[in-house]
């Protein structure tokens, strides 16, 4: 089809393309446990919760752009697949996350492959209000869904509370109210045996 | 935990609310078929497209209302259910969304649960520009997707051209430029018989 050739018919390309972050399965389980959920999904709730909870960032930021680099954050997996956030394989991933934007992005006219990898590169760089929002919120909801489901992956895991403590600190580098909400949720797991305890007495049940 | 009765308490238990929009199964299919989509990652997918089309727009929108209005847009959902595009039930569809809308946004402090209504009632009523975009997308997206899939689900539902250009003339309310694209696409879809020809005659292979 003519269309194929067209600026339009290469992002209509990109689009299709990106369909595929749907089947990127996360280690975050839905709040109800009936799976396990996506990176297209996680990325819609991101995008909401942006909205949502803007009040309670440190400073100024602009929204749009924070809920662009949202959409956009996860898509390079489309290619180098989601790695688990406790991984040891994270260098590695980073290198397949840089070719995969290469080439995805250049799926885009020119102008806005530019647009969006400069999005992308900034959410990864955490260096601008924005970015440390956004990544504050692609913490916050593995941790909230932990929380909902009573420690599930977790337990699984077998994760002491200093690790999900450091692991969530690009919370507290954007909000310091989330940053208090973060302390009293894993304290919280923590009683509850969900977490094992900091300092490596374990009062999991698992 | 004191975190319940505060306003960030009403924020978060709204994010886990909506996490069940996860779980609401369309019609549409996957561009790989593996599976249909559900309304979680299809309203992520209109956000994006929101951003990688804008230009295509006639006239000027607002993106980040747009945005927002396709984030919130099927919300409804989680209480109310998907309904297909082509069903007769769509009278009492629209009062379920309605309870639907007054419970889940009524979980968010007051000023948000206004916002969030005034954004959900401004796409349904599709008299704003931004309005205009974010409908032009919620057809314009499984439009494309029938399209990837070799019009799968079109096929499964024995549909005609004529009812999907009538379905998906918003589109055309919002731009000049995508409507050509669906003409083209539709005709396209007829020759190779994913549809029905609009006068009556039947080129599917079924």
């Amino acid at each position: 089809m003519e269309i194929e050739d067209s600026r339009l018919g290469q992002q209509l390309e990109f689009i299709r393309e990106i369909d595929r972050l749907k089947t990127v399965v996360r280690e975050t389980y839905l709040a109800d446990l009936s799976r396990k959920e996506n990176s297209a999904e996680h990325s819609w709730q991101l995008a909401l919760m942006a909205v949502v909870l803007r009040e309670h960032v440190d400073g100024e930021v602009n929204l749009e752009r924070v809920v662009k680099m949202v959409l956009l954050h996860d898509v390079v997996e489309v290619d180098a697949g989601d790695t688990y956030a406790y991984a040891d394989e994270r260098e590695e991933q980073i290198e397949r996350e840089r070719e995969a934007a290469e080439r995805i992005f250049g799926i885009l006219p020119e102008d806005q492959e530019e647009t969006f990898r400069e999005f992308w590169e900034e959410f990864e760089a955490r260096e601008t209000p924005e970015a440390r929002y956004a990544k504050a919120l692609d913490r916050f909801q593995p941790l909230l869904h932990n929380y909902f489901t009573d420690g599930e992956s977790w337990k699984e895991h077998g994760l002491r509370a200093e690790a999900v403590l450091e692991r969530n600190d690009p919370i507290g580098e954007s909000s310091e109210e989330l940053w208090d909400v973060v302390e009293k949720l894993v304290d919280h797991a923590v009683e509850k045996g969900w977490l094992k305890a900091g300092d490596g007495s374990c009062h999991s049940s698992s």
